[in-house]
């Protein structure tokens, strides 16, 4: 049983209010080394068997028609997850 | 300016409505190859300077008091961000 990761962040264009409340909460618990904060999606979906290039390309599809809106958000990454998490 | 990425997943015995919705869509939608589905949450934090081995600590510090909760979610990885995305 492999597993597939997608992350979806926000385009950069796009403001991410969540993003900025973060940032503002990690100055105020004394974390003050980091700028700006953007928040996204990560999914884990579990394939059937291996994850060959054609699952990969399935999930890539099924990332863009599903799990992310274009409009306002990127895939950033589809790739086979290494660790059980 | 470095980014650092910050996963965070739900524990595995948590229930997962969110996960099962999507993967019913997955179906709907003609993608048959995968079966549960999870979702999570992806960070980015700009850091000021290098992400250094500290920085890292001090990431994970706040992905485990701020970006996670401890109770249902596990934080499954901090790590450089390689691309921009």
């Amino acid at each position: 049983m492999a597993r597939v990761v997608v992350e979806v962040m926000p385009k950069p264009e796009i403001l991410d209010p969540q993003g900025k409340a973060i940032s503002g909460g990690l100055t105020r618990l004394g974390f003050t080394g980091f700028g700006e904060v953007r928040q996204g999606k990560r999914f884990e979906l579990e394939v059937d068997g291996e994850a060959t290039e054609e699952v990969l390309a399935q999930a890539r599809e099924a990332a863009e028609k599903l799990l992310s809106n274009p409009v306002i958000e990127n895939v950033v990454a589809v790739r086979v997850a290494e660790d059980a998490s």
